[in-house]
């Protein structure tokens, strides 16, 4: 048995360093300390490192908690994501970080795996902390979601997709539109049997999107109606993608080239051809959905759509920061758009 | 110009839903509510399921923020990853994230993007929130960071890392080890010209550590001193290892396999491989290290150390759920270990 590991020094009570030591040392006016810590620019460069080399040598440490109550709201923002693991939502994470982190704003971030019940408590959860704002990943929630969302007073943004009805802000891109450009291009290039590969359509519901915008593209080209559809009910990864050459085998006659809901699918199927000896794109052209860094490495390099991540992050950080400033936005909808970027898998 | 996105309707005052309400409501004590509520086990299934439905009926929201000054933290747990969008820390903070939150505590996640000022920075910050502990990756840290996490009397976990004089907990794994077992399985299976691939030495501490194991096996079993070190400057990513193509095809005569300091440098030279009609393992054996799941998957699979990612988070969130409670741990050090996976690269 050792000691737990529990630091005994005090850090409370009468021998806490405030922001007047630090103004004292440093000085400059309180106000001007807390401006610095803030972030704000109403603070010279010189008054600046002054007041940052006596934190360091004092050690202060901001007290944020009396912070958030003065302000009645904590200085951290939620961001709910339905995949913390993959780089789509890290991206859009780490832009949105870095925008708030010079107002002086931290992100909580909640993982709902894509379930709309761990959503709903996320939210309630998060909005205990009396957030300025909350971010939310899409547009479907469920209704004790949309209630609470709804009856607060902070801004809430919608992010990834448009949203026909938003709560608040909402910064996102059309996913039927990318998929039936997507769609169309392949059909530009001469492929016409395409079929179309996803997971968990009842989760993924923009994945949904990408597949209705596919199908859209057939239609109107006066392809077969539905197309060929496979979804698998697991989450995307590299090994499900692959169970898809055994379907492609199968059904030779009736599939030329997949667009795949997303690059994880894309990748994990160009893999597992070059394994079984299946020509990418001789045989089968593949294509996928948000340009992650792999795409543009595998050989052959993957054509997919790209999706300006972390500028979707940065762009509703500001957006929110504009709004929290008492400044009024000139749509509370932002489209980011997207890009079809065709490379050598098709 | 729209109207701001902001909500009207009031949240706090007197028509704020309280505890009471909810207990009323679902006949059971507010401390039954609370208990609930903070994922205690000290409440029966009935009990939990009825003061559940009355949360969603009554739209109930914890107050955490006069929860945490009640109990003088917030319970919130801030985390300091070096780069939040690689999969190794997501899966962690994957981990940590689930057992902290069947027990009331969420994360706040901070990206040192591989920077001890950044890092330094962020720790401050996130110690002005109060939280009731905090976790830090790896145990190389600024002197300022030292000193601020030594004076607080807050558990500090140290991750990924078996650290020598550890600031508190410490829970991670070996890397001069891991690298020292993969460089020997290498030379068992017959390689004996291997080169080391990695990234920014002076700031990715574990890949350095990984290249001083590599560096101690070569000795031990004769080879070469120092073996054929490579290090770039820039952030691991499938692009950048592709330019080690062009250093192995002026050594081919130096360099009969290589191991990478990560996955991500270990797939995209295999990509690269595959472009150049370098055949692996025939020409180059490539080896890998963290076992991401796109190792498995790519063609030839990729050898690489399997470093239990997700266990190293619940594993340090349950230990530090332990002090939290006033637990005394058998040990403040957890050696998670790791495991070399040999597969078909190499």
């Amino acid at each position: 048995m050792t000691e737990t590991p529990q630091k005994k020094r005090k850090r409370r009570g009468s021998g806490r360093v405030t922001m007047k030591d630090v103004a004292k040392l440093s000085g400059v006016a309180p106000i001007t300390v807390s401006r610095v810590l803030s972030g704000s620019d109403y603070a010279s460069p010189a008054a600046r490192d002054a007041v940052m080399a006596a934190v360091r040598e004092l050690g202060y440490v901001p007290n944020r908690m009396a912070g958030g109550l003065a302000s009645v709201h904590a200085p951290v923002v939620p961001i709910l994501v339905p995949a913390l693991r993959n780089a789509v939502f890290s991206d859009i994470i780490m832009g949105a970080q870095e925008h708030f982190f010079e107002h002086g704003l931290e992100t909580l971030i909640g993982n709902t795996l894509y379930s709309i019940s761990k959503e709903e408590h996320l939210t309630r959860t998060f909005l205990g902390w009396s957030p300025p704002a909350i971010m939310i990943t899409g547009g479907t929630h469920s209704q004790a979601t949309r209630d609470l969302l709804s009856s607060i007073e902070i801004p809430v943004i919608e992010l990834m997709e448009l949203v026909e009805k938003p709560l608040g802000i909402n910064v996102g891109l059309s996913h039927a539109g990318a998929g039936y450009d997507m769609t169309s291009v392949l059909i530009e290039r001469g492929y016409e049997d395409i079929a179309f590969l996803g997971t968990m359509p009842d989760r993924d519901l923009r994945a949904l999107k990408r597949m209705e915008g596919y199908q859209k593209a057939l239609r109107d080209k006066g392809l077969r109606g539905d197309g060929f559809v496979q979804f698998y009910d697991q989450p995307s990864t590299f090994q499900l993608a692959a169970q898809f050459a055994d379907i492609y085998l199968e059904n030779r006659a009736k599939i030329r080239a997949v667009f795949c809901a997303n690059d994880v699918l894309a990748v994990g199927l160009l893999m597992e051809c070059q394994r079984r000896g299946i020509a990418v794109p001789g045989e089968l052209a593949i294509a996928g959905f948000n340009d992650l860094s792999i795409a543009e490495s595998v050989h052959p390099r993957l054509t997919t759509v790209h999706v300006p991540r972390y500028e979707m992050g940065t762009k509703a950080a500001s957006m929110l920061v504009e709004v929290l400033s008492g400044e009024t936005l000139e749509s509370p909808i932002h489209n980011v758009g997207y890009e079809i970027i065709e490379r050598e898998s098709t």
